[in-house]
């Protein structure tokens, strides 16, 4: 008979209680009880009854309890009902097992036994989860479909793994204006009833750490008083705090409690004020030292800011850090435990501290030193999702272990992303799963700024954080499976399969767009206007995403309206919305500057997404009885310095139309223009169909005036056709039409070339359509040919990927990342944490195409913008065109470093390129590119004559024609 | 008793003639005569008679004659009444003279007795100038003031000079669309009618040559038939055609004749048609060689090309120009004068033609070949205003003398300007007095494009052509009074003296901001938007020359309107608009980058300059019935290509409004600019006060969005005081404002500094207000003193300037030459033909500065762009800084040359500026400038320590400091 809760059961008036609530249980698992009895509520319709006294439980039970905590969970286990050696002694991790008559009167038992309070807490949550109840369901009021009945099986016997990262947690950050307004407004301050519903998601997400909002905000005083921390600890959350608040003090402390009279000083500075600040570090662990914590070591100026002069040396930097931390050692040692190593202790080596503890050839840094003995030293990303330097083989077997600070929002340059979410899965798989290859497994956190709509990437790294053999490594490409069972949790009972396919497209879209640039990034001089069409095209998904988000909206009903329009319309469409705008302004521009009427369409079209954009926050600001009021308030259009001072919106060009009627014609894709004129320029070039793939192209004419303007296309050839041979363009109504062009190579007999003539009020217009035929039946698949200037080769398209295996007999080998890389995909070697030696061990691509001149060529080689993994900044691969030797090239630009204009070209632009040149012969070539550094993940190849660059453009050229396309 | 003529006479019933037309008189003179009755009529009302029977006049006439063609002259000079041996054998000389009794009847006679028909004709508009009207009686409408009377003194006895210039004349030019159809529509083809007018307005303007419009016109044939030739020849003017019609042929005659069967050809190839073409010359020529011509005489290609491929060697051009010739002037010998030298010629050394005269080191050019002997050498312009290479002293030992080709219109590279007058007295006198000292005095043609609205500087040029001892190099600085002579002749008798000052004004002011950038040559790049204020402050002179005009137009009498309109309201408000909607253009995207709501109001201002500009067009078009109709229809808006094609209106830039309010403080005349934000750059300099005579100053605050936003001044010293310390703009109404900034000196006390603060809805910008004070007392006057970065000076405030004598014991010396200089004047040395040697017969300037470190300075001459007058591409001047060295320097770019890109920035900014290194002392330093090759004008001289260039500008930086100031 399996473990039954339906309907009647709990709308039986026997009072009998389903859940048993042991009095010896930690209070906190007792609260948490209660949310899962409301997710109980929430799922069938009926409140579940809780009871001290095992007498007042009804036939079916739950029993939780947590080993050491529980008499009940003891004797189940005396009974032999239960076996927990599997759990004792292990981190947060349950048993969750469907027994038979545990005591007298109740005849079938769901027993939820943790290893430890959070074990038990996580063991509840998963019966929520498997009740349909998603994680989200309070903080984003996510409704579980309504149930009459659930069944566990009577052989359910689950024990869940232990935790693969040990601290896993969020920062709230950036919290002003949004957050900030958003707590003040709804719990008026950053309190406990605030701090609940926090804590409350992070468990539910299966973390146990947190860093607290600290701008404004103390967490120590303002629960009022210790409530937060009081709380967090009654609930078995670990607390931390920033990189820069040691010993268990907040940053606004120091700011509160300083002064004159203060006997804490009145300087943030361990040289001049040694006694005030060891005393207020002393005062702090005294007070929250008796709660679960990590304590954050080290020392660095207010604000996030270096904490020594420029004057100072890196030697006195390191000494003073080193004075520092000795304090705080000693201070925690008397305050907290004598035995330094059972307290958990963090170093961040954030910023300027990196450099302080690698030291230089000349200096020794504080790597290996006895104060950092079982100190987590937690590394960085560089603030927009790169990892920095990680831990070396040898550095591996640093007791304290290694943590990971992430950001999915950023208050910092080169420019902030603080208003949505901009993450993307595939970016955060690649690079947390390198960190936990790399052996950082004790701690990770992740900014999430304000939290609300990043509650899905963060779902995400908390599960990879959780269960890495799931969704690690070795779950290469599983993020779309990953998306779809989070819509599902979200979802499953709003939306058919169908509309959840839909969400899936709109999540994948817009977070790939964003990915490829964040919004706040975004501006006029981003995506090229017309080169490739990139713009066009873009718009044309970005209108069909808008399309599908709007139709969802339609169909959602009031009830999850709110959870739909938070988790996924307004990010979505407010990322959309605003690339959009950006886009629409470049065009906007570029047409204004040839005086296109379409000019003034485009402004008005810039001036409407201005409007959605206002609306949309005004939207999320009152939807749902102003549940997220100023969680919008982060501005966001048009940075031009790292935060939003002095940032602007899109300027508006406005063109005149022309006293005579003219029009203009342009080649899609390409800045060539002309009107036709008698004594200039009056020819253009369309080498579309150099491409043998390609039969249909396109051209615009585009009106000047707002004058009736005639135009007459004549195709001079008769494997030419156009879609229109004559029109009208009044320069009101109708501003542009794109007339198609398609050729008919059967009929060319020969020919290479043809021509079409447009005739217009100021000229005439001859357009050159250059054909040239080739034979390539002689050349395998996937050779690439160059027909027109360049080759652009995805990486995924290799002629040949050759794995290696090095002296261990490890394979070593390319791989393709789905979706990861502006345009299609891109290539990574694993294993990540390997140095490959080209020729030896090294695993390598091989691409084939064909040029039609011998000489010396341009290899454009499009990267991730991967940060060194070590201190030596370089990041190599192997280049090997024909027989050449293989050239061992960095990818970084010399001197590079993080925070360095490269650097911030990278992080905004999300691509690395690199040139370097190669010679090629006339006809076949073939080129290898060997994996060597890791962090070498290649998206793209452009080979040009040298000197001939192909057009500009943000994504680069489109991919050119190989055999077989 | 005087000569007079009165309204009663006129008046009187008698039947007596005032005017005795002789039978035996040239008929082209008769005509004239009648054109002048016409004269009489308008001053007195009541129309002239004329007769051919000496009975029939009264007691009063007229009588005009030409020596050889007038048995009255013949008589009355038997009679000894008048002396002509003063006129006999001169050009278009006339006695001028007033008699007792010479016949019977007549008791006083006015004589005008010309050397040949071309003197008795101007004798006899003399008459008319005396009465009051203007040349332009009859081509503008210009209507003299009426009078009752006028006398002449019985004493009068005048003899017209001998003109300073051979042929003198204009060149109908570029005339589609706007000549082409005002006379299509006026006269129905390019016909004797039309012609009627143009001939007269020749005449009156003592010219005597013309070259006929020829872009689709032949003159030759649209009289109807010779009519036009035929009218030119009875009116003795010499006919001529441009540079690249040989023959007594036009340009279009042979496009309008050839053909695959014509007895021409069908190439204008004298290689591949010889024969084609010699008889179509042989043909031109024996129809019109019977008409006083002066024949232009070489080949070149159709419509303004060179002859031959770019293949051809010079050698190869030289000789085939030189077969060209021989074979013209074989056709001359045979068919018009055997006699060669008798035989007016002419060869244009016109654009590639040029080289062809001059040969280079390796081949010899045509110059002294005998194919040239007699023939006048027409040297050019560089099309706008600059002369070209000029006669050497060897090389005015031509006999055949040396023409000029002038140009107040161009349709060309690297801008066309053809729409209205913007040509600058100064600067026509400058070039045309240098010709002329360097013996270009037989033959003036300027290019006056449709010659509407040219009026005024063509009247100039002819004036200068015929007497050039009044007006020519003598006569310096006297463009002024030439000015209020000859508003004084159009507007004598319509607007009082005070009215013609504003008149005055308006011409000197429009023609000398045309000269600082002509109209077609406007864009939104050329003036800076903010530095120096040069827009702000060409803006306010613009606005007031525009409320000059229409004052004068407000005030001005119907009869007199189309006058005033055409010559002076047309041009003058078509060109400030034109400028102003450029400087509001530069301004609106200076501040659309801004984001200023300002932006916005600077939009609505641009479309009201484009619709002032259509209205402009459109009133000139039917004023006085449509007199003028077709004659504004040149474009002249946004040129981007050296023709109209593809031309652009402004772009308009529009501001969206930020969400929140926002201000921005912007330092006037400067790019700084800050909103005041707490993380970048919240600090502005306002450094005038460094100046020691600047003692006021300001900043403006601006709007970002259109929601009230307040701020405060604070001024945090009280020696700086500003014009408010609060206020509030709306973004809507108010926009920005100016706070003027004022400094007490005296209340300083050793202070060096102040700042003022402005708070802001975004935070707080400060404004450090740098006022160092020094003393200058021991400093002579006219001594510059660097304060602030650089040193700029007015070349005409010199310490002193030094005049040289040279072995001839002339004495050579700078001129200023007022009002001909971007900003002030110029200096010029003189004689202009000259070459000097500095430290021997060089005069030279000398200027005096302090600067406050010693070290490497640069030295940016602001000069004239004129070109060279030798082939040898140099223009040198010397410099010399304190004891330096004289250093010669080539104040051309290495390589210059008419056509290239520097000659061509150079003609559209009007100046060319040249940069050399002098070491500088601490204190005080003195540099000279030496004149070295003729053509050097000096404007400006900017100092400034090496690579610390000053703020870009137009204008260049204003003048700084002096002594005396």
């Amino acid at each position: 008979m399996d473990f039954v809760i339906n309907q009647e059961m709990l709308y039986a008036t026997d009072d009998k209680s389903l859940f048993y609530q042991e009095k010896e249980a930690f209070s906190g698992v007792n609260r948490i009880s209660k949310k899962v009895m409301h997710d109980v509520e929430l799922v069938f319709g009926y409140s579940p009854q809780a009871t001290t006294d095992r007498n007042q439980l009804g036939k079916t039970a739950v029993l939780y309890g947590t080993v050491n905590h529980s008499p009940m969970i003891f004797e189940l286990e005396e009974k032999k009902l239960i076996d927990l050696s599997e759990i004792k002694g292990k981190r947060e991790v349950y048993l969750f097992q469907v027994i038979d008559h545990p005591f007298e009167g109740v005849e079938k038992a769901l027993i939820i036994a943790g290893s430890d309070k959070r074990g038990t807490i996580y063991g509840l949550f998963h019966l929520s989860e498997l009740l349909g109840v998603s994680p989200l369901v309070d903080w984003s009021g996510v409704m579980p479909k309504r149930k009459d009945s659930i069944s566990l099986s009577e052989d359910l016997k689950y024990i869940s793994k232990e935790p693969s990262v040990r601290y896993r947690g969020f920062f709230i950050n950036d919290e002003w204006p949004a957050f900030g307004n958003w707590t003040m407004k709804n719990f008026g301050g950053f309190n406990v009833e605030m701090y609940d519903h926090v804590f409350e998601l992070l468990l539910r997400l299966k973390g146990n750490y947190l860093w607290p909002a600290m701008w404004s905000a103390r967490f120590s005083d303002d629960g009022p008083g210790l409530a937060n921390a009081e709380l967090a600890d009654e609930y078995g959350i670990v607390m931390g705090a920033s990189h820069h608040e040691p010993c268990l003090r907040y940053g606004e402390e120091y700011k509160y409690l300083r002064g004159e009279y203060s006997i804490y000083g009145d300087a943030w500075n361990f040289i001049q004020n040694r006694e005030g600040i060891t005393r207020f570090w002393e005062d702090g662990l005294k007070r929250s030292g008796k709660f679960e914590n990590v304590i954050t070591l080290g020392m660095r100026g207010e604000q996030d800011t270096s904490i020594m002069g420029k004057e100072a040396t890196l030697a006195d930097n390191i000494n003073l850090l080193r004075d520092v931390l000795q304090t705080q050692n000693q201070l925690i040692r008397e305050n907290i435990n004598p035995n330094l190593s059972d307290v958990p202790r963090m170093l961040a080596l954030y910023k300027e501290v990196e450099p302080f503890f690698y030291g230089d050839k000349d200096t020794p840094g504080l790597m290996n030193s006895e104060e950092l003995e079982d100190v987590i030293l937690m590394l960085c990303d560089d603030n927009h999702g790169n990892l920095r330097t990680l831990p070396t083989e040898e550095m591996r077997n640093h007791k304290g272990g290694y943590g990971m600070y992430y950001h999915f929002d950023y208050h910092g340059g080169p420019i902030s992303y603080e208003w949505i979410n901009s993450s993307y899965l595939p970016k955060i798989w690649e690079q947390m799963s390198m960190a936990y290859d790399f052996g950082i497994r004790d701690l990770w956190i992740v900014n999430v700024g304000d939290i609300a709509t990043q509650e899905f990437p963060l779902s995400f790294f908390l599960d990879l954080a959780y269960d890495f053999e799931k969704w690690g490594t070795n779950a290469i490409n599983k993020t779309d499976i990953y998306t779809k069972q989070w819509i599902q949790k979200q979802f499953g009972g709003v939306f058919s399969e169908d509309k959840m396919n839909k969400v899936f497209e709109l999540l994948i879209g817009y977070t790939k767009i964003a990915h490829n640039r964040r919004p706040e990034h975004m501006n006029v001089d981003v995506y090229h206007p017309v080169n490739y069409m990139e713009s066009d095209q873009l718009l044309q998904q970005i209108d069909y995403l808008l399309d599908i988000a709007d139709e969802l909206y339609n169909l959602v009903d009031s009830e999850n309206l709110s959870a739909y329009f938070s988790l996924v319309y307004y990010p979505a469409v407010g990322n959309l919305n605003l690339q959009k705008m950006w886009l629409l302004t470049g065009k906007n521009h570029f047409d204004a500057k040839l005086g296109k009427m379409e000019a003034n369409r485009l402004a008005d079209q810039i001036r409407e997404c201005l409007k959605r954009d206002r609306n949309l926050v005004e939207e999320y600001h009152t939807i749902d009885n102003g549940k997220w009021y100023g969680m919008g308030l982060s501005e966001h259009i048009g940075f031009i310095n790292w935060n939003e001072e002095g940032c602007k919106y899109p300027t508006l060009m406005n063109v005149l139309p022309t006293s005579k009627p003219r029009l203009v014609v342009m080649v899609d894709g390409e800045e060539q223009y002309t009107e036709g004129p008698e004594w200039h320029n009056n020819k253009l070039y369309l080498n579309d169909f150099l491409q043998p793939d390609k039969n249909e192209s396109s051209f615009t004419i585009s009106s000047l005036s707002d004058l009736a303007a005639e135009y007459k296309i004549i195709s001079k050839n008769q494997w030419l056709t156009c879609s229109k041979t004559s029109g009208s363009l009044d320069g009101r109504e109708n501003t542009m039409e794109v007339i198609k062009v398609r050729i008919d190579r059967n009929a060319m007999n020969g020919e290479t070339a043809g021509s079409i003539v447009v005739e217009m009020p100021c000229g005439l217009a001859t357009i050159i359509v250059n054909a040239a035929q080739h034979d390539f039946s002689d050349l395998p698949d996937m050779t690439y040919v160059k027909t027109n200037g360049y080759i652009s080769i995805e990486a995924e398209h290799y002629f040949l990927k050759k794995e290696a295996t090095n002296e261990q007999g490890e394979v070593n080998r390319f791989l393709v990342l789905q979706g990861y890389g502006k345009t299609l995909s891109a290539m990574k070697a694993f294993p990540t944490t390997e140095y490959f030696t080209p020729g030896k061990d090294a695993p390598y691509l091989e691409y084939h195409f064909v040029v039609q001149e011998a000489g010396m060529y341009e290899l454009e080689l499009y990267m991730q913008p991967s940060n060194p993994v070590t201190t030596d900044h370089t990041l190599f691969c192997g280049v090997q065109a024909n027989e050449d030797d293989i050239s061992i090239v960095n990818a970084l630009p010399e001197g590079y470093r993080v925070d360095d204009p490269n650097w911030a070209a990278g992080v905004l632009q999300n691509i690395r390129r690199h040139c370097s040149n190669i010679y090629c012969k006339e006809g076949l070539n073939t080129l290898r590119i060997y994996a060597v550094s890791p962090g070498f993940v290649l998206e793209k190849l452009v080979i040009y004559p040298e000197g001939k660059k192909p057009a500009n453009s943000y994504l680069g050229p489109t991919e050119t024609y190989y055999v077989g396309k």
